[in-house]
């Protein structure tokens, strides 16, 4: 008897699928059944038939969610789904187990193992190969320094023509963890003049190696896990002026810094915002509905300045290109699959340093401890 | 007493504006005063204040129209322009002399001089500086590749990461003028595995300085004036049959083929068209009321077809990259105003290689051999 792993069709507005075709072409050589809801890969150009060509079943929404040992997801399932989901069955994706405790503690009371990527102790290095959010973050930096280019009204690189030079396009990078750096590599594959801002001068090494200038203030942060820490108010206030000469020398503003199950980060002003001149282009990745790294800056959203600058809040971009973010995502739940599955069956090890992270519930128990001191729980 | 140049604000839809704020400050110390319309610059990032800043006075449209002694349009100014204009007033833009007949006559009908880009001769070595053509073109390759990488649902480059490789994506270029050879360039700037098509056998060389693959079939068709030649039936139905091969190989398909004044060849058939793969993108930049170069093309629109490939149809990429564009167009302005100003007057010689050749009208009379041509004129 084999394993059932399912996929189905996101919310609208999400455009990955958790399954790729080529994914799907190696779980069904391995041990594994795979259902994909019809449609469910529209949205990233895979269609029905090129899954079924993968070796998948094309069923309906209620077929693959009775069906599924593991159902894999990007974003939370909504209720009908959750309504649905029966003890013993696992759950993988992007779940919010840190900041929406009701949905988790639903999924215990159903006894539902669900396994969670914002949990991934994204340190341990045989973790790499799950991590949904580097390998995310990396699609989304690279898809914002597209969108920068595509929205600046200048040449982002130098460009020498018959009729004169145009100079090359200053591009500021705040935050310099994967998506940032991939902003900094795409930017200046371009073309682009190109600085790197983080405050753990750590990252000096790694934006210098793209060919970037670093840029730091005195403001210094490392914090855990690869993360900055939370700043005092005071260190804030002089960052933010610190930030504010930067800003002010370039054209293009690109922010990425996120704390995790935080409010982002305040690293542009409403005064830097203010003054900046007519075509500077802000585009905020930490948008969202918490805020973001860009005052005035909304989810999804272009608002257009006084001065004629544009904040585009662009929190969704691994979503939108959603082809290769797919695929990438894909890779991240077949390696978890691998690491959960011992001879053809679903063995979730609490004791393991990286299914044990991951692991927000099992067997009707909340026992990831970051959830559990979430909720106030012994 | 000095020369007047004037810039309106251009018909709802063109972003660009033919004068720059760095052009103008080059005219003032001349011998030029600049009058710009409010709001001129606006869609370019140009505001008012910047254009005062460098030297010109700020008007109403009305003001601007009266007082110039040469009005610089991108395009055809409308019939409010034309109306107001008086005899010995010179217009210098993208006047459509070749395909719109009448528009020329009414110009000659009010002795109006005028200078159309279409007509440059652009052979001629010392009118490169003046090539609108050609900056445009470049403009509009460029933001091209940048419209295919963010629009695709893919990488364009290949990306190594821990959760595995994303292959290049494969672009394809048809035709390698000067927009091609732009969109060749920024595509493999970002990384894409680029070739490119042209029926003139002599662009190998420039195709291949960019890294690129060219691709060329057994139709080959050297034309005038750097363009190719219209090709026959026959020879059209081979180039498509074996384009299609191509074609289906690529995943990404930029096509630049124009002939003045003519309809645009077809290159990518229905037959091509129905048969690419979901996510496939036909980027179309000859794009017109006239047709374009891929079946079912709309200007300005993104058509999707039943097999998911999607067809934009890019006919104004020039005018989505407003500032950089404007700035090109105003120094072939400049360059015009450089060769028919002498002494602080104007001096339109008919007799000048370049001049005569751009001049459609003058002193009432239609003069451009090729506009007369068009005209049925002895």
């Amino acid at each position: 008897m084999s394993l059932t792993i399912a996929a189905l069709r996101e919310a609208p507005g999400e455009n990955r699928v958790a399954l790729s075709p080529e994914v799907v072409r190696k779980l069904v050589k391995g041990e594994f059944q795979v259902l994909i809801e019809t449609g469910a890969g529209d949205r990233s150009f895979y269609p029905d038939a090129v899954f079924e060509a993968a070796g998948a079943k094309i069923c309906d929404r209620q077929a693959a969610i009775q069906g599924a040992d593991v159902l894999a997801t990007i974003g939370q399932p909504g209720k009908d789904v959750v309504d649905q989901l029966k003890a013993g069955q696992t759950l993988l994706g992007l779940l919010q187990p840190l900041t929406d405790l009701d949905y988790v503690q639903e999924l215990a009371a159903k006894k539902v193992n669900a396994l969670a990527f914002e949990l991934l102790p994204r340190t341990v290095s045989r973790a790499q190969t799950m991590d949904v959010l580097s390998s995310q973050a990396s699609v989304a930096g690279y898809k914002a320094a597209l969108l920068a280019a595509d929205r600046f009204s200048r040449y982002l690189p130098m460009m020498i023509t018959a009729a004169g030079t145009a100079k090359p396009t200053k591009v500021l990078v705040l935050g310099t963890g994967v998506a940032g750096l991939q902003a900094i590599g795409t930017a200046k594959r371009l073309g682009a003049m190109v600085s790197g801002y983080d405050i753990r001068p750590a990252s000096r090494g790694e934006v210098e190696s793209l060919g970037a200038t670093f840029l730091t203030t005195s403001v210094s942060a490392t914090g855990e896990g690869g993360y900055a820490r939370a700043l005092t108010p005071e260190e804030t206030a002089q960052q933010q002026a610190e930030l504010a000469a930067f800003i002010a020398q370039n054209d293009v503003i690109i922010t990425t810094a996120q704390v995790p199950g935080r409010r982002p980060p305040l690293l542009v002003t409403q005064k830097s915002v203010d003054a900046a001149k007519a075509g500077t282009l802000f585009i905020d990745l930490a948008a969202s509905a918490l805020g973001g790294n860009v005052a005035g800056s909304q989810p999804d959203k272009t608002v257009t300045t006084a001065q004629q600058a544009q904040i585009i809040g662009a929190g969704d971009m691994a979503s939108q290109l959603p082809a290769s973010a797919s695929d990438m995502f894909a890779k991240n739940v077949q390696a978890v699959l691998t690491a959960i599955v011992q001879d053809g069956k679903l063995v979730l090890d609490v004791d393991d340093e990286v299914i044990g992270e991951l692991l927000a519930t099992t067997n009707g128990e909340i026992i990831s401890s970051r959830v559990r001191d979430a909720l106030k729980l012994p």
